[in-house]
């Protein structure tokens, strides 16, 4: 059984590894001469929407998934019905403008942040007075790792956020003063089975991912995430892993974005799952039983940007689990991260304050 | 950082996934056309001792290692000074011949069974009539898996044992009645770090193991078995993860052989143990700081032999992790495991029996 995978990223090269167990083949589609994947598994080198390379993709291959949420879904639709592409490609397509995201969490009853879509200075100028400020400018697509934002905090922002951002469709929203900002993620099988992972705290900076830890957070905010996220699964008639992030503001969740993927804060359930997103990914679009998604231990994950710190360093750190994604190092670039699994939360917590005094020295844990 | 192994079968390919975490490349040399590694990773294609691909290996990597010990030692020993190779070839040479191993034993008062080599029926009636029987007539190399063996159990078996194994140099040996089997895992590294593993419990049957359970037996097992290994580390400054297989007999460690590789008894310390001997291994050979080898759990591994059962049958068992090799069927050969990590003893024990009944009916455990 082969698996094509469009986007041979880091996310990909972690499906790889976790499908090799199961007996599984891949085959990968990227752009990039050398990406993550490439050296796991053959990869056809183009663009995302190749018709051409994505036509020999599913002739070589029993389902296609993706790796990332940018790919174009009109260039995956034009090969329905000739292979089968899960996570759906409904579900991608929302998750790709972050209007058609807002309008399914508003339909789906699970509390976003109020929002206008704005085409103009104008209505940014009307949105800002609806909505108040502070506020977030956003591109409508190809938002990710805070690429394509700006934060409004006085009327003096909106005309240079307008001419930073203003060429594409764009979307004003309210900025939410969160205490904690929370993800879940869960899958959904061919078969309709779901397996949803214990919340996962993330700490964010400057828009990218810095930390999380699992489990976390009352019991009370695990069940609200796990109803939201069901209510998304179900819509869709879901298959794969899917992620939502949420804001949490005086104890209600509010939801920031979805992922139709594998996510960034579940790579601590590599170790500190029983089974990890990964494979359960690869499960549910193979219509597998799903693996048990509880936590072995309290775990935290800290990602390495921008450069590796020595390997030797690394692993000197007594039960820290390090991934290097083989990537070029490069400002701000997500290069690997690495995992602890305690058996206590304030182990972990200890550890994790040591681990980044060095690893990410201006990334604070609530 | 590129890896090179001589030999690609799931040993390698289990390393090689170990290995992607940590950022590695591998490239592999192998004879077959399409061996369980070869999904993973580049592979030269031809024999283990071909000089040639074995001189394109070292120019192609910085460090060799192997993935079974019936590799050719003399064509490793022609690569010396132009690449790192690990384990030491001293202590390859040592296991690849019975009457070395032995030897080796006594030297370094690690207790084993009486035995004899022998190269004519003169010879083996004379090692008979001192050691007595029953006892096992074995050929000194090339033995793995049961093979190239058979069980003496009266006078009458000596000369149709001669006709079927007598062509090479054999080595006859006491057969112990022992209560248990168990092994030992550890690792050491360029630095002389060692780290151990619990000890094992295994159970063979027609010379192949069927299911390992960790950590086993009582701790002064443990210790015993520590030491003796230890003391073969040192011996050889050994570099990378060695096993030794132990008969247990009222209470006394009864050295039965030793391997210079990963161990079939040591995969469940992949989803069992902090740090798996694929990765210790790594480590190990990379001057890298050892993992840390305690078991997160009470760990069953049963082989899959001959057949592999449906995946969806075996993922249907919530927790059980499987490993497919991606090898064609045939009858006898090991063609994937799967590991059982549970809280207690006895749920992990209740568990398996009820497992074996499905994937091994014909195997008991102790």
């Amino acid at each position: 059984m082969t698996v094509g995978i469009v986007g041979a990223g880091q996310l990909g090269r972690m499906l790889a590894v976790a499908g090799y167990s199961l007996g599984l083949d891949f085959l990968f589609l990227d752009p990039a001469a050398d990406p993550p994947a490439a050296a796991l598994a053959p990869h056809l080198r183009g663009p995302f929407d190749d018709r051409r390379l994505l036509a020999k993709l599913a002739r070589r291959t029993e389902i296609i998934t993706f790796d990332w949420e940018n790919v174009s879904v009109a260039a995956l639709r034009a090969l329905a019905g000739r292979v089968r592409i899960s996570p759906p490609l409904a579900a991608l397509a929302a998750s790709q403008d972050r209007v058609s995201e807002k309008r399914l969490f508003e339909r789906l009853k699970i509390p976003t942040t109020r929002w206008r879509a704005v085409a103009s200075l104008a209505q940014l100028q009307c949105a800002v007075r609806d909505i108040g400020l502070p506020g977030v400018l956003k591109t409508r697509r190809l938002g990710y790792d805070g690429k394509g934002q700006a934060v409004l905090k006085s009327q003096a922002d909106l005309e240079s956020a307008w001419l930073q951002l203003g060429a594409v469709p764009l979307l004003y929203e309210e900025r939410i003063a969160f205490s904690h900002e929370v993800s879940i993620i869960g899958a959904r099988s061919t078969r309709g089975e779901v397996a949803i992972y214990p919340l996962n705290g993330n700490v964010h900076s400057q828009g990218v991912l810095r930390v999380t830890r699992a489990p976390y957070g009352p019991l009370a905010w695990q069940q609200l995430a796990q109803r939201y996220l069901a209510r998304v699964l179900a819509h869709f008639r879901y298959v794969g892993i899917l992620a939502i992030e949420f804001f949490v503001d005086r104890g209600r969740l509010i939801a920031n974005e979805m992922a139709p993927r594998v996510h960034n804060s579940g790579h601590w359930t590599i170790e500190g799952a029983v089974t990890s997103q990964f494979e359960n990914h690869l499960r549910a679009i193979l219509g597998l039983p799903l693996g048990a998604t509880g936590a072995r231990g309290h775990c935290a994950m800290i990602n390495l940007i921008g450069a590796m710190p020595p390997l030797d360093e690394l692993l000197a750190h007594k039960g820290l689990h390090v991934h290097d994604y083989a990537k070029a190092p490069r400002p701000g670039r997500k290069l690997g991260h690495c995992t602890l699994v305690e058996r206590s939360r304030d182990d972990r917590d200890r550890r994790l304050r040591v681990l980044l005094a060095t690893l990410a020295p201006n990334t604070r844990i609530p």
